[in-house]
């Protein structure tokens, strides 16, 4: 099985793949499906390194080797590609190193605005929000629209009601912001610059991803965010947008997306890796490097994304 | 050239178009590009023709004709495709027959809340809203997100906030409610029906969408919809989303979508199209057929797209 991480700037991510001919996998029947690949992201973005300590990135390895892991467990004791997705974003978000759920970035007023996606490849079900406030983990909320209503995108105060109403966990508005993050927004705040957004690179940092394959062949793709640092006018980026940044199909790929929004969107990223392999018979390494080193940088943005086939 | 409609179920558009072949289009110097085509829809559903006056059908392509001869005017003149979108769309938007703009269906909570996207077939450039209440021309917000940002999708609030900081045109929210919407609004709602939404499919009928190529051989594309009827939620459905209900590429076509949104967006739909095209060498004709006729109702949904390609 192959899985990959296509890269433009850096970007931050782990994957762990297990198959037949992987010694270790070899316990049970022999005839038992043990194929399961699983890789995260934590976001790309220009990262210089010299702004970020040893310890810091230390930091960042381990808590997604962390989250890695647990996949990992969990793909081992049979679960399925979408619960694993879930999961395993759950987790993301509640780390505070990651801009999504806890330690997001903050908006031009002040909070955190939060967007989640989550799709299924066998089905090709989903579920997004966007603009999330007061809702703990937006990655499960995602995957309560896919599985409880019959809708595919909920947004902000909406999205909150039908969260609520389906009794998932809520926290104050408070309880996304760190010391991090608020000492950076009261920094531009007091800046007072006009511009619409702020437009550094590395502010987008954080957006985490997981792309699985699961023991039964089926294959799932989830994104998280809190989105651009600085961001006003209830702007929609592209993680939870099906086909732009998170798109899953059984018969080709499971894909999640980070990088600049606006450009995935455009180039719909998620859905052309897709769209490559299936009707250009593209491998998986030839669809995702043509989208990431190619059309996106050629329409001017950046980014990265990972991605799992089935075969 | 080729200008095709596809339907699985009835849609109801218009389109036309002029060519060098075209004795009309041979004036003035013979090597001037004369080429243009201009399709727009006024929606699909389940329209059962024995629900509609033999006069109202006839209101509705009168109402269509106008608007298409308004568009081919303009593509005369020499109008940008994109000019020619946004024109159009607004003129439908401005007719209380659609559901979009004035005439638009209500929510659950009993008003308007309107949904556009536009993309320009040259640059991939593109703007959309998702939840607008009291900007008279959903359309032009979404240009404006395009133009005047560095974004592309802005919801609800924040979408108006932009829309009202760029001085559109606003409106009471009493302006797009007709008589015929709050008739069928307080009907539903004396039924007190419990559930999540109104799920005829005829109740989605009337998104407007309008697919272009000018004289310069360019692409554009928009779609503007009130969405679904008795929404709830802040559910956004696929006219918004780039790839899903809109998309345009000068190397293969310009699409707009209108039918049950939330399948539309599982199968990016109008990127769908383009990528055929792209990716597999199909013709319009079999990329835009194979999408509608094959892979939504094969995931249970329904409905129809126009599209233009170039050649």
């Amino acid at each position: 099985m192959r899985i990959d991480t296509y890269i433009h700037l850096f970007i931050l991510s782990l994957c762990i793949a297990c198959s037949p001919s992987d010694p270790e996998s070899q316990t049970g029947e022999l005839n038992e499906q043990k194929e399961w690949a699983i890789a995260i992201h934590g976001g790309s973005g220009v990262m210089e390194r010299s702004r970020f300590a040893d310890e810091e990135v230390e930091l960042y390895l381990r808590s997604l080797d962390n989250a890695l892991r647990t996949g990992e467990r969990l793909l081992q004791e049979g679960a399925s590609a979408l619960d694993v997705v879930q999961v395993v974003l759950m987790r993301m978000e509640d780390d505070s190193l990651f801009n999504a759920g806890k330690g997001a970035v903050l908006t031009a007023d002040g909070h955190a605005e939060l967007d989640a996606s989550i799709m299924d490849g066998l089905t090709r079900n989903c579920g997004a929000v966007t603009g999330l406030r007061t809702i703990k983990n937006p990655i499960l909320a995602a995957r309560l629209v896919m599985d409880s209503s019959k809708h595919v995108f909920l947004s902000r105060d909406g999205a909150e009601e039908f969260a609520m109403h389906h009794r998932l966990e809520e926290v104050d508005p408070g309880y996304f912001e760190t010391k991090r993050r608020k000492d950076y927004y009261l920094r531009k705040k007091s800046e007072e610059v006009s511009q619409f957004l702020e437009e550094k690179a590395w502010s987008k940092f954080g957006t985490v991803g997981c792309v699985v394959l699961d023991r039964e062949g089926n294959l799932a793709a989830g994104t998280s965010t809190g989105g651009m640092s600085m961001k006003r006018y209830g702007r929609i980026g592209d993680s939870p947008m099906i086909g732009a940044g998170t798109y899953a199909d059984n018969t080709t790929c499971a894909v999640s997306c980070t990088g600049w929004g606006e450009y995935f969107i455009r180039a719909a990223v998620a859905h052309d890796v897709h769209a490559r392999m299936a009707h250009g018979g593209d491998d998986l390494a030839t669809a995702a490097s043509e989208v990431i080193q190619k059309v996106i940088p050629e329409l001017g943005g950046n980014g990265g994304l990972i991605a799992v086939d089935k075969t």
